[in-house]
């Protein structure tokens, strides 16, 4: 790095790990260009909570702006990232403008994945920003009308009781299949049973929102995989309890519009949401660097990259070996929180020519919520299940919703809407049905 | 009516009308069908707080269906209105479903009106649900990105100062022009001058968004013509001190793309933005009776249609005369819900066959917001304007959120948005810029 002139350094993407790095160099001498497509970091772990209608977008975002306003180092730029040029040392963005670095941090993450069939995406979307959130929510809650609405229009024209067709129709609208047993399918799969069984219950006067069907499959032996066998056992008799019908061991075969194909079965179902992989941001792709099968970035101890040293990757853009176990690190928060942590000390020592041992990843634990008022966690070796579990996840939760202002407000209206099962941001804001 | 059987009747639109007449109508042996588009009530009045990232869709929206959870004898339709068929006494639905009534209230509210131009609706859209809030808050902070984009990439890339085109382009997406001197168009403007001028203030590193223009053209010589003309001096005076160019007296001629004429001025702005008039329901022409030229039905002194006594028309859908004053009533919400509880009382008599009165409209004063902290207020013959009248419409509005549970919440997080200027709602949702 030039020694004359302060360093310039671009980060791509204000997630928890380009987040934490930038605020983590508030003093440090180097300027900061975060560049992030949306204009607003996001409190991801909260985000099915917005697809199911407990929370509002507000709730779980806030504008990168308002994070920086008084960091004097960090210039935001709401932009896509289309190209690395790593041998020229810059970055190229979807308009053409190239803007040259001194350090590069990739934390861009990830898409989901259809294991190479990208045309499941249109019937099955996936859930990693607040489009995606308020499209699930709109698509959940107008099934729901589009059935009352059969039903309703046989009493009201008087045409009598419905037909076969009209019955084969209302069961598809009705029935709601989660692909993938991860945290997010699990959590996923838990509030949709909770929004038919409980929420909607007594709102609707023709059709009966408690017999709604819905399904989680996952192709595994167990649901939760990356937590120990006990929890994902845990987990998958609370979703029962909820009225979940658990399928482990089943392949998604097909998703068709209104139907999808697991095992040998053909389930007709207007409602069909993927959480089952993940592929990192294709920007990684233009690096020339190698890749794992998940499109991640295969990083030294350091994160940075052997052919580059002057470029980082983080979070779930990044292959980083967890030196405890010897395996990939899991895409979760606090991974891309510690590995933004580690690499502003990183930065401050190759700024001070001082060296820096290797990256080590301190595990917390793992949690996940199975609907309200329960919850699966594992803490070093302890496993915790239940009431507990779940009164843990929510006070760890809301403590890491640091730098959001709301905070408190979002602990009431969620503790509230826990306790009262009210849902109240159940909008359908879309022009049309 | 039919004696034997509870008479059927229909409500057109969940607004402040309807909303209010069904509500009334809890213990009347009477079968209520409300049908909206949307599948919630909206308190329009702040909605203007939505459209300028103060407050949250889920803050001024509520489902229809859970305020109507446990009123037994209204079930909820969330569906279009295409036609009435008043001799048959039925609806049609956009389906081609038809349902009978024995007693249809319209209380479906209004569109904006743009005077014949309905070309200029795409350059300059108006604000009447959550989708057109929504658009308007993304529409205002792309403007504030795409401006920082275009300087900061000139200083990125290393390729000089703006070029004239550059600065024209710059001065286009920072003017902001509200057409119409309405409460509405007052409010708006107001706000947004106060998120260039106050709250976007240090959020950027190239641009200064005080440097942003914003207009608000009336063609009347004063603002708020409803109001008494020394409320509209005042308002004026609050907006100037705002940073907001008055312009009364002005006509708008045209709206383009990124520019619009007012009198014989050509103004660039990429943000133009409508509160000018308005057009009743277009089911309204459906009816073959007599509507006046905003497209609303005149009704008689009982709120019902003179050829049709089993039809009444509520709200921004009804023409009907303040006998106080022996002008048509405006249309407020004040107005709606006073009508909603009025034809309450007219179909629980009408079913015991007993007579009501005509309707009477009880003023009990107008009101609007001129940005944080300020107001102007008419009260019975007293004008109140600044801080005082800004305490009494807050006051006033919160607790018309009646049905809302979360009215305590929204309080605080207005008050507390108020009082540090935060708008933390400033969040761009859509995919793509």
């Amino acid at each position: 790095m030039d020694e004359k002139k302060r360093p310039h350094l671009i980060i791509i993407g204000g997630g928890f790990g380009g987040l934490t790095l930038a605020r983590a160099l508030k003093h440090a001498p180097v300027d900061i260009t975060l560049i992030d497509k949306a204009n607003h970091h996001l409190f991801q772990p909260l985000l099915y909570q917005v697809a199911t209608a407990s929370l509002s977008p507000g709730n779980i975002a806030m504008p990168l702006r308002a994070i920086f306003r008084s960091q004097k180092n960090v210039r935001v730029l709401m932009n896509r990232v289309e190209y690395v040029l790593a041998k020229e040392k810059k970055i190229r963005l979807v308009s053409g403008d190239e803007f040259p670095y001194d350090r590069l941090v990739i934390a861009a993450g990830a898409r989901h994945s259809y294991f190479g069939h990208d045309e499941w995406e249109k019937n099955a979307p996936g859930l990693k920003n607040l489009a995606d959130a308020l499209r699930m929510r709109q698509k959940i809650l107008v099934a729901f009308e589009k059935a009352e609405a059969l039903v309703e229009s046989k009493g009201l024209t008087g045409s009598g009781a419905l037909s076969e067709e009209n019955q084969k129709e209302l069961k598809r609208l009705l029935t709601f299949v989660v692909v993938g047993g991860g945290p997010t399918g699990v959590e996923l799969a838990g509030a949709i049973a909770e929004i038919a069984h409980n929420t909607l219950k007594k709102e609707f006067r023709g059709i009966k929102p408690d017999t709604a069907r819905v399904l989680l499959v996952e192709g595994a032996p167990n649901l939760l995989g990356a937590f120990p066998g006990t929890l994902g056992e845990s987990a998958r008799k609370a979703l029962t309890k909820l009225g979940v019908e658990v399928r482990t061991q089943s392949a998604v075969k097909n998703v068709m519009f209104d139907a999808v194909e697991v095992g040998d079965e053909l389930i007709g179902a207007s409602n069909v949401f993927w959480a089952a992989g993940n592929t990192a941001a294709s920007l990684l792709k233009t690096l020339g660097t190698p890749l794992d099968k998940a499109g991640r970035a295969i990083v030294e101890s350091d994160l940075s990259l052997l052919e580059y040293p002057e470029i980082s990757v983080i979070g779930d853009a990044a292959h980083a070996i967890d030196y405890a176990t010897g395996k990939p690190l899991p895409g979760v928060a606090p991974v891309a929180i510690q590995q933004g942590q580690y690499l502003a000390k990183k930065i401050k020592a190759e700024i001070q020519k001082k060296p820096l041992g290797a990256f080590r990843y301190w595990d917390k634990g793992s949690m996940a919520t199975i609907g309200r008022g329960r919850a699966v966690a594992k803490i070093g070796r302890a496993h915790f299940s239940g009431f507990i579990a779940w009164l843990m996840w929510s006070f760890i939760h809301i403590m890491y919703l640091i730098g959001f202002r709301n905070r408190f407000a979002v602990m009431t209206l969620w503790m509230y809407g826990y306790l009262t099962n009210s849902r109240t941001v159940r909008l359908i804001t879309a022009d049309d049905l």
